[in-house]
């Protein structure tokens, strides 16, 4: 059961503003909600269906911090952010991230990521390759919208998400720095480096100017086709892949 | 103006059954609509703002066969498929698609793509990198989806797409066939091949089996993170980058 303040607070989290001021967000559906709760990362509330309560009875049991609430989908479906809620939503506090800066690691650096499903799918790609730092400019989307913690899979869990301005970290980080960019070189000419800094611009605008004239490197997908430009996460994908993978 | 019976007719599009019925589809704000504009798709209908029409005024006369209504925000609204409506919205005859079977060239094959996002992306990436052909099995989301319109920015102009059981295509397609699995050959080893159908298959089941076996090259990306996937339109993505780009 949920108390009438339990559904206002849980509903209020879908504002960043509440997210921010609790320090926690909304993890939803049964394949994010099993992966959080297999972490360690502590957990607030769980609100699940009786089946799926009884179906993960040992991944509930390891979180004592945690409130239980069995629900029906009626209930569920007021607390919801999605569409068709799915069996389990679970609020789970944000994990505490490492401001250390990184040395002779890959970094992925995001100017202004606006929609929610490329933040999430970046964080996605960023954990397939190994990717341990993201930095997200302060005009990025909420990396904890729940659009992004969706699509993100359990990345959030093991690469180390902060918010900083670019401009500082690209001055402090002594690595070099590969940029997403229109008129670069021909990533296939490039020679495979051990670390770096890369950064990816916004959906319609690109990488702003001062944060371009940063990078030592300017890289492009040569265009074989008629598309105008590829999808912000797909670039990001397909450079990862190509600097990055083995 | 919009009389009730064309605001209804518009309305009913953002169906599929109306769609196929009539054989056409809606595509929606600036960018993409200029986009089939500028083709030589025909277009039946263009329903844009006063300024939206003043301005593109060349795109518009270049479609004699289309009728133009000027229409408010709130009737734009009101026929719109998106969330928040943007100037201008395009009713366009379907493309016709070619039939003939692809030799020398490259493939895409979607089994069971079910997500617009997805299949919208994947047409930008084939357009991206010169891919003529994607053939979806049946059970594929509907590729004139307004969604799928939306995230293919104009792709559909430029690759033939059409739906066909994708066994009978395989076994008649005289190519190599790829095909993306989880325990396939390392694709950083794969020799790049000039020509050959791509396999992509459904976000969580992947390529079925039946489709499976007719793949002679199985290939994976290495995972060298926590990840348990890639979305499925970035690893499309990444596998045209390394299997066709240059």
């Amino acid at each position: 059961m949920l108390s009438k303040a339990q559904n206002k607070y849980i509903r209020s989290l879908s504002l960043q503003k509440y997210r921010k001021e609790h320090n926690v967000f909304i993890a939803e559906g049964d394949k994010i909600s099993r992966e959080w709760l297999s972490s360690d990362a502590p957990i607030q509330h769980i609100a699940a269906t009786y089946e799926w309560a009884e179906a993960n009875r040992a991944l509930i049991d390891r979180h004592e911090e945690a409130t239980l609430h069995i629900v029906d989908d009626i209930q569920l479906k007021s607390i919801s952010t999605l569409q068709t809620p799915n069996h389990v939503l679970v609020v789970a506090h944000m994990p505490k991230h490492d401001d250390a800066m990184p040395a002779n690691e890959w970094c992925i650096a995001l100017d202004e990521i606006q929609d929610p499903g490329n933040m999430g799918t970046i964080i996605r790609i960023a954990d397939w390759f190994g990717v341990k730092h993201i930095i997200c400019s302060p005009g990025c989307v909420d990396v904890y919208n729940p659009k992004v913690v969706q699509s993100a899979m359990g990345g959030h869990l093991r690469v180390n998400i902060r918010t900083a301005p670019l401009n500082e970290f690209l001055s402090q980080a002594n690595m070099p720095v590969y940029a997403a960019a229109l008129n670069g070189q021909n990533i296939y000419e490039i020679s495979k480096p051990a670390y770096g800094v890369l950064i990816i611009g916004n959906e319609s605008k690109g990488i702003s100017d001062a944060i371009l004239d940063k990078a030592q490197h300017k890289v492009t997908i040569p265009r074989l086709g008629g598309a105008e430009s590829l999808n912000a996460a797909v670039s990001a994908g397909i450079i990862c892949a190509l600097l990055m993978g083995r």
